[in-house]
C-alpha cells in the first residue's frame, strides 16, 4: 500500500474543473472553427531527431525524453556512463515527448504537402509537456491551443489571427491587449548596432526586460559588447511612446533593409486592422516585445489580459519562414498564434469570469423502493434518455436520504420517485429540487416538466 | 536537413481523418453525458510507483518509461549496467506514461476520496500508451473512452453500463453485441479443480481461447496440471450452449460459493436487462470470456461488432474489488466499460458507416482584387462571424482561380468576391458552389441565403 501521488508539475482535473475546462475549450474551438481552422492532431511521442534543435539549447534539455523498449542498456559500457548525460541519452532514448505544437505541425505539413490544401488553416489543442522546475502556475504538462496558417506569407494573415485573439477574449468576456513587434524591426536594430551574430543572444535578453527592468537589460547588453552611444539610443527607443518612437526607429533603421521592411510590414498590419475597425484599441506596437523562441522570422504576439492582477502572457506567436525547411520542405512561410489555456483559466477564475455551468449533464435522478421500482426506473431512464433528457439511477436501493443528498451534491434539478402507489399507478413523484414541489407525473409530463426547466 | 517521420506505432491525424474522430468522440460523450457520467482529466505522466505492479508483469514490461531529467547518470557505475534494464530503469526512470485510465482513475479516487460525491460517475476520454510491437490496427498511442461507476456494488451498475454500450452503438448505427461473464465464475470452475493458485493463469490462457482453438487451449491447461477428468468437463462446458450450459455450470460450481455467487449475479443482470427491455439481443455470457487484466474481480465484459469483417473487441471492461486499496483506499468496488474508439472507427470506415460530415466549418470564403477589397472583406468576415458564420478570407490579392480552387477542395459551400463594382456597391458577389448561382448580395441578404443553406 502506497500513498499516491502525481508526478510533480502535473494536475488532475476533477469533475468541478473540468466543465470549467471543457467552458474555454469549447469557446476557442468554435472560434478557430468560425475563422475556417480545420483540427488536426499529432502524437505525444515523437522521434527526438525531429524534437532536438529546434528550442535551442535550454529547450533540449527541458525535453521529456523517453527510455528505449526492451534491454536499451545492452551495448553500453562504464565509458558511456562518464561522457555526461547528453551523450549518454542520445544511446538510450530516442523519443521525446512534444515541446510544442507549433515543430510537430511543421513536421506534419511535410510529411503531408501533397494531401494539403495550400493555405493551410489548421488548429491543434493538445498538451505539451516540459521538464521546467514547477512553480506557481507552471505545469509540466499543459494544454496549448494553436492556430496557424502556413503556405501564405500575406499579412491578412497577421491580422486575422488578430481578429481571432480579440474575438476569443470577447467571447470569454475578458479585457486583453494583443502586442505585436516584428523580428526584422530587432534584427535591424541589432545590425546598425553592428551585432547581427548575436541576434538570439540580444532577443533573449531584451525578452526578459518588463521583469528585470532597463538598468539590468542594458548591463547585459553592455556584455554583449554593444557600444555606450548605441545603448544611449536603445534606452531612448524603449523609452518613447507612440510617434515619437516610430519616427526615431525610421531613423535608426534607415540603412537596414530588413529594418525598414519590419517597420513597412507592422504599418501595413496595423492599418488593416484600424480599417476592418475590429476592436483596434486591443492591438498594440511594442518594441520591446522579443519572444524566446528562435524559429520566428517575421511579426511576434504576445496577448495579456488587461483585467485583474495577471502578468504572464494569455496568448503567444509570431511568422516563422524557416520551419518546414528543418524537414526537407523550404520557403514555405506560416504565422501562428497560441493560446494558453491554463493562464487563461487564472484569468477567469480570478476575476471570477465564469458563467453558470452545469456541473454534471444529469436532469433528472430516478430512485425507488424495491426491485420492481428499480426495473420501473431502468425502463423509465432509457426512455427519457431517448428524449434526450439526461438521466441516471441511483444505484442503491431504498437509500432515499443518501439518493437525495446526491442529487443535491451532484447539483441534478429532478429526483423521481418510484414507490408503491407510483409503481401501481404507472406514473414517477417528480420533485423539483429547486423549488421543492413534487407531484405525479406520467412520462410524457416529465419530459415537458424536465424540458420546460432548461436554462 | 532529415527526412521527417512519426515515432514508430504512432500517428498523425489530418482534417479528414480529424472530422470523422470528432464525430465518435462527441457521439460517445454525449451519452456519457446522458447517463449522468462526469468528466475527469488525469496527467499522461504518472509516477512509475503508482503504474508498476498493476497490469502484471508484461505490463511493467510495455511501460513507456521517462528519463529523469538533469544529469540522470551520475551516480551510475558500471555494476548498474550489468544487473539487467529493469533494474537500471528504476535508477534512472522515475516516471513513465499511462497505460490505460482505470489505474490512474483509482489513483484519483484514493487521493480525492474526501472531495467526490460516491458513487462517483466519471468518464474520461485521454490517450493511452503501450510499447507493443506495432501492427495492423494496433498502435503505441491511441485513446481510450471509458465510462466507470465506483462506490457503489450494486448490480443495476452493470444493467446500466450496458444499456450505454446499446445506446451508443445505435446512435453509431452499428450492431454489436456485448458478452458478459463473471469472474468468479471463472474462479470457481478453477477452484473445483483444485488450481485456485493459479487462477491468473488460467484466465490467460483462456483468453486467447477464441484465438487458438480448444485443441492448443487443452494442451497448455495440461500444462497447468489440470487433470484429464476436468479437462474432459471443461471441453463440455465450453461446447454446450444455452440452458444446457448453464445448468451443468450450476451442478459443477455447487460446491464452491464464490462460483455459485457468480452465477448469481449473472442471472440478476441478464433478468434485469430483459425486464427493462432494451436491446436485450445484444447481450449474451460468455463462458470462455477471460479478459487479460489481473484487476478484476467480478463480472467482465467485452463487446465485438456484428457487422463486416471485424474480429477484434470494441469495448471492454469489468468490475475491481481491490483497484483503490493499492492506493491506501481498500473496500471500494467500482465497475467501468472502456470503448476502443480506435477500432469503433475501423468498423465505421470498413463499412462505410460515417455520415455526411463537414471537411470544414468553414461557410464562406471572401476573395477580393485589391487592398481595398481585402479591407471591406476584413470587416465583412468579422460581421458575419458575429453572426455565427463561419467565414475566411482568402489571403493573397486577385488569385481567383486558386481561390476558387481552394474553396472546392475545402468544401466550402459559398465564396463572395469583392471586385471594383462591389466596392462601389458597397455589396459582395455571392457564388453558390453548388448550383454555381451567383449574385449580388448585402450582408443581410448573405446571411439569410447561407444560413437557410444549412444541412
Amino acid at each position: 500500500m502506497q500513498k499516491p501521488s502525481n508526478a510533480r508539475g502535473t494536475r488532475d482535473f476533477g469533475p468541478q474543473i473540468m466543465a470549467k475546462r471543457q467552458y474555454v475549450f469549447q469557446v476557442i474551438q468554435t472560434e478557430f472553427q468560425r475563422f475556417g481552422f480545420q483540427a488536426i492532431e499529432t502524437p505525444a511521442v515523437e522521434n527526438l531527431s525531429v524534437l532536438m534543435g529546434k528550442y535551442g539549447e535550454e529547450g533540449d534539455q527541458l525535453l521529456f525524453k523517453i527510455l528505449n523498449s526492451g534491454d536499451f542498456a545492452k551495448d553500453l559500457t562504464a565509458e558511456d556512463l562518464v561522457q555526461g548525460p547528453k551523450k549518454l541519452t542520445m544511446k538510450i532514448a530516442e523519443k521525446g515527448l512534444r515541446y510544442d505544437l507549433t515543430v510537430p505541425f511543421a513536421r506534419f505539413v511535410a510529411m503531408n504537402r501533397n494531401e494539403l490544401v495550400f493555405p493551410f488553416k489548421r488548429y491543434q489543442m493538445q498538451p505539451v509537456w516540459r521538464a521546467d522546475r514547477p512553480q506557481k502556475g507552471r505545469y509540466r504538462e499543459f494544454y496549448q491551443c494553436d492556430a496557424d496558417v502556413i503556405g501564405s506569407d500575406a499579412l491578412i494573415n497577421e491580422v486575422e489571427l488578430m481578429h481571432l485573439f480579440i474575438s476569443i477574449f470577447q467571447k470569454l468576456n475578458i479585457q486583453a491587449e494583443l502586442k505585436i513587434n516584428h523580428r526584422k524591426i530587432l534584427a535591424g536594430l541589432v545590425e546598425v548596432m553592428g551585432k547581427s551574430e548575436e541576434f538570439m543572444r540580444f532577443a533573449t535578453i531584451l525578452d526578459k526586460l518588463d521583469k528585470i527592468g532597463w538598468e539590468a537589460t542594458r548591463t547585459q547588453f553592455e556584455e554583449m559588447g554593444i557600444a555606450a552611444s548605441d545603448l544611449d539610443q536603445l534606452a531612448q527607443l524603449f523609452e518613447l511612446k507612440g510617434q515619437a518612437q516610430w519616427d526615431l526607429l525610421q531613423s535608426v533603421l534607415a540603412s537596414s533593409v530588413q529594418g525598414m521592411e519590419g517597420l513597412a510590414d507592422i504599418q501595413e498590419i496595423l492599418s488593416a486592422i484600424q480599417a476592418s475597425q475590429a476592436g483596434a484599441p486591443s492591438i498594440a506596437f511594442d518594441l520591446s516585445l522579443a519572444r524566446g523562441l528562435s524559429y520566428y522570422t517575421g511579426t511576434i504576439f504576445e496577448g495579456k489580459a488587461l483585467e485583474g492582477d495577471f502578468q504572464p502572457s494569455i496568448a503567444g506567436g509570431g511568422r516563422y519562414d524557416n520551419l518546414t525547411a528543418a524537414f526537407g520542405l523550404p520557403n514555405v512561410s506560416g504565422v501562428g498564434l497560441s493560446f494558453g489555456i491554463e493562464r487563461i483559466l487564472d484569468v477567469l477564475e480570478a476575476c471570477q469570469k465564469f458563467p453558470a455551468l452545469a456541473l454534471s449533464a444529469s436532469e433528472v435522478l430516478l430512485i425507488y423502493m424495491d426491485k420492481q421500482g428499480q426495473s420501473m426506473a431502468l425502463a423509465s431512464a432509457q426512455e427519457l434518455r431517448t428524449a434526450g433528457i439526461s438521466t441516471e439511477l441511483y444505484p442503491e436501493i431504498g437509500k432515499l436520504k443518501k439518493a437525495f443528498e446526491y442529487a443535491h451534491k451532484k447539483q441534478i434539478p429532478f429526483v423521481g420517485l418510484i414507490g408503491e402507489s407510483e409503481l401501481q399507478a404507472q406514473k414517477i413523484s417528480l420533485k423539483d429540487m429547486k423549488n421543492g414541489t413534487q407531484a405525479l407525473r406520467s412520462m410524457a409530463e416529465i419530459r415537458t416538466e424536465v424540458l420546460n426547466a432548461r436554462p
